[in-house]
């Protein structure tokens, strides 16, 4: 192992985490709340600065890493990253036990938005901001980030790291290429971002919160940026007006769609944007989910509580169903009431997540379309044996490689979601019932099966909430510690796609050879 | 397609199955049943014996069948068997409507278990025979023992058929390579059979079912072998003594190992037996499954209303592990109220089922060993890039086929079963209340997510019982007959392995070519 080298890269990473933590430290001066506040930020800023700075000295006698140690420091680039990310809300006494602060931020950077908060109105400004914060950060990924802008870094060991972080089964040919390029999509991110800025604050305020607007289009807009969904008032989006809640669900399809595409449309190539088939599955089934959800809403043969007039139904039913399928978590209604056509369209669409090469996190379209595109050729192989498979995928031949990995990576992730669920089923909360107070009236519901099994997929998927005790409108904080832990490593597994993290934990990464 | 050969194997499955009902056309005579339940066998064995008499006189040009043949054909068989199997219950009227009848026997012929039936007390004896009895045909297959038995079908064809019908990734170099051994294995499952009855009869009789002791014996040991589960007296095995649930756990252990190892150990080949891995990794979870739920029993961490003594919580965690584990489906006791840590170590089991080459189903002990193998060659390469696996399975090397195709299987298993969750939330039975009546006393629960989840599972597993609203105590008749015969088409996709029929209903297998 070349820990001189990976020290190098982890201060850098931890240098650059005490800059971003500047911006939570100047909401904290702006809105005056008090020397604890700027503390909070201002600590952990000074530490991770000195043992980032320390961390240059030592010179490494090789400069290059292996792709085991891009994977297993990536993965430790995370944990770090959430180490230090939770110390602001335990010194200004907001998350004041520090489990739960470490899983707040690790739903954070990963960009997963499950809470442990049961009242949001007692947040400072400053601790609302990191959270939200922190969903922009995990978005696009801290590596990437740093190996863009810092030109010392090495090309080969760059290749290493952005294929353990970046989502999807291959690093697209645009993104790995040049970093010209990856910075372009960085600027797409930031353009993107600003545009949303702006557009959200053509709404009207939100009664009561007239002077928040801005700070609220920023929280909303990091929220879909990083298709992170971390909620800043009670009940997640309800309160937003119907404009921003419809601007939003378009954001967040556009934050869902692989970014090298806007790549393309940059430079003109719209009908290679057009012939996409991870574009037009994406798009194929974000309408059937849409439209399953607004049937069941509509037609109502299964009783639900809420009701909703026929643009109220629409509404919800597209801002659900693109905010689950981008795993972004926003709610804008109770749907753990709706009738259980809308809610296995939503559990599928957890399952699946957005497009690969977005800030989505789930199994990813790319990777569906491939594993059923592999599933027909060994049926053709079966009724033919002399078959050869002449698959294709975005106008490159199939081989059967990328379709044995893609297998392999889909039955991981449900071997890794099912031995989830067993360990939160050694949990105390079960069992227990919860009150939910929501759009749909107060009811009880108590944590069963359905607890366990949605919240682990929200985890592993990166969606936020889940479902049954779990739902839009509770949270995670009845979790014992230890299910908190494997939670948050749960997330981790989801962000990174499982393989880094195997890494990092591996005895076998750390046996010198 | 070579029709008429395949007509010809058809027409002699045919004849077989009216062979076998002269079973329970006996038990109608022998019970005084009258004639409209004689006439409920016999007519459908008449039909029958025609058509199959029939479909001989045809001469196929070509004795051999292609691959796509061999398995449309297994899946034909199975369908038509079930087609016919059903229909004594419409005439005998004790199940009057045709899709119930349908499902019913399906799940018998697929050792699944999974019931429509309200109130078994108002079942005839020959029903109750030829609902269980279908277990026993259904649990070694029902082509294997054609071509065994008739000597005149084609080698290579029946590679083929071997291959469709046998459960587990690779069929036994044993089973297929002699006819001989073939029927040795079934003599041992006969043998196995004769035992487990007689074992059964040495118990003193059930109060209330005095003479009843050598049919009960004969149906239960049916499902036992065939890890079928259909109950014959009301709440499945809870009447029947400790001595007889001890006995059939012990049996269904037997009939969850791979039979290919009794043939060893027939011949003497002890130390294979004990060095099969997959035999090792069966008796490690099945172990590790009733410790935990034992002591989630035990311990009472977690409410539960039933108050067990030791050794009733022993022995009702001993069986429903085994029972669950072999996919057999018989319960003594309400599992459904149980504590999280049981549900959920009792759904892993369901996913996972017993050895294959036994007569269980689910995703088997084998491909679980084989991926997580796979998992780890995977992780080393990432490691070191010029790691060379040398895993082994069962002392054979792992060859990256037989992992990609597990890998393959498993996340088809996965995608099938998502898609039954997905057609079964269609159902108006969704969110209606059941109410259930156990030894847990009684109570009421609603139909939600986990009772569709887990009724795919356990007909994909081809387990039976589910859990919530379709839990031990509770059965399928309220599911729409859409989603009945949807669940009859995933116990016969867990039967046979998903991919004959899968093939059987491609149209790319009726193409001329």
């Amino acid at each position: 192992m070349n820990y001189k080298k990976l020290g190098k890269i982890l201060g850098k990473i931890m240098i650059l985490e005490s800059i971003l933590m500047l911006a939570p430290l100047a909401v904290a001066i702006i809105y005056h709340e008090g020397v604890k506040n700027i503390l909070a930020f201002a600590i952990p800023l000074a530490a991770l600065a000195v043992i980032g700075a320390l961390l240059q000295l030592p010179k490494a006698k090789r400069e290059t890493l292996y792709q085991k140690e891009g994977f297993a420091l990536t993965a430790m680039v995370w944990l770090v990253m959430t180490l230090f990310g939770a110390i602001p809300f335990v010194i200004n006494g907001d998350i004041p036990n520090y489990v739960n602060a470490f899983f707040e931020i690790m739903s954070g950077f990963t960009t997963t938005g499950a809470s442990i908060i049961t009242d949001i109105t007692l947040m400072s400004h400053s601790s609302l901001f990191w959270r939200s914060f922190s969903h922009w950060i995990g978005g696009m990924g801290i590596l990437v980030f740093v190996l863009i802008f810092i030109p010392e870094s090495n090309e080969g060991s760059s290749m290493h790291l952005l294929r353990a972080e970046s989502p999807g089964p291959q690093v697209g040919k645009i993104v790995s290429k040049m970093k010209v390029t990856t910075r372009i999509l960085y600027l797409i991110y930031l353009g993107m971002s600003v545009l949303e800025v702006t557009v959200l604050m053509m709404d009207k305020p939100i009664p009561g919160y007239e002077n928040e607007q801005f700070f609220f289009s920023l929280l909303a807009t990091f929220g879909c940026a990083g298709t992170g969904g971390f909620g800043f008032i009670p009940n997640s989006m309800e309160l937003f007006n119907p404009f921003s809640q419809y601007v939003m669900a378009i954001f967040l399809i556009f934050f869902g769609v692989n970014f090298s595409l806007y790549y393309l449309l940059l430079i003109g190539k719209v009908r290679a944007v057009l012939k996409s088939e991870e574009f037009k599955s994406y798009f194929l089934l974000l309408t059937l989910a849409v439209t399953f959800v607004f049937i069941s809403l509509v037609i109502r043969f299964e009783a639900y509580p809420q009701v909703y007039t026929t643009e109220e139904a629409f509404r919800h039913s597209l801002f659900q169903v693109v905010s689950l399928m981008t795993t972004a978590g926003f709610t804008t209604t109770d749907y753990q009431v709706w009738p259980m056509l809308a809610t296995t369209t939503l559990v599928v669409v957890m399952f699946m997540g957005a497009m690969a090469g977005s800030t989505a996190g789930g199994i990813k379209m790319s990777r569906i379309v491939i594993a059923l595109k592999g599933i027909y050729i060994n049926i053709r192989k079966l009724i033919n044996p002399r078959y050869v498979p002449k698959a294709k995928f975005e106008e490159k031949t199939l081989d059967e490689r990328t379709i044995n990995d893609v297998f392999a990576f889909i039955t991981l992730y449900f071997f890794l979601l099912i031995m989830a669920v067993f360990l939160l089923s050694f949990d105390p909360i079960n069992g227990q019932t919860v009150t939910v107070v929501s759009d749909a009236g107060t009811y009880t519901v108590e944590h069963g099966f359905f607890s366990n099994f949605s919240s682990a997929l929200a985890c592993i998927s990166n969606v936020g909430p889940a479902f049954e005790a779990v739902g839009p409108y509770a949270n995670y904080a009845g979790y014992s510690a230890v299910s908190k832990i494997i939670l948050s490593l749960t997330m981790l597994l989801g962000r990174l796609e499982i393989l880094p993290v195997l890494i990092l934990f591996s005895p076998k990464t750390w046996k010198k050879t």
